[in-house]
């Protein structure tokens, strides 16, 4: 078969990853994140702190590369919804 | 070495699904969402579909048990979103 499926498994992390970017992008505008969960993005820190972790255990840059942009644009968020709430 | 890679693997697997529960609650109780990305939540839900389906092509029950759960939770989002946008 001479399907790939790591393209797959890219596009998925590429997608995952940069769906974060309009959300930064619209609390910044806003100037506002009222009905965003912080909860949510303090769970989701927590667990890419840990994927991240795991990245570096089983050494897979795909994981170690998404993950960390990931935490990034999160943390943005968290940010944000700190300074704005 | 006795430590279990995979057991920090599953815990990240877990928080990153379960971190979007608070967000649904909250929209939820709120009956608004108008900080919330809708751009976000439908990029996301692209990425979970092709994540579930690199889980099928790699026949990973993480891969495809954690998505199916997210999936889930970002569909609640994206149906009260537009319904309370």
């Amino acid at each position: 078969m001479d399907f790939n499926y790591e393209i797959i498994g890219t596009l998925a992390a590429i997608l995952t990853t940069i769906s974060f970017v309009p959300q930064v992008v619209k609390i910044w505008k806003l100037k506002s994140a009222e009905n965003v969960s912080l909860s949510m993005y303090l769970v989701l820190f927590t667990g890419l702190i840990l994927w991240l972790w795991y990245g570096f255990l089983i050494d897979s840059f795909s994981i170690k590369f998404a993950n960390t942009i990931t935490l990034v644009l999160v943390s943005f968020i968290i940010y944000f919804k700190i300074k704005y709430k």
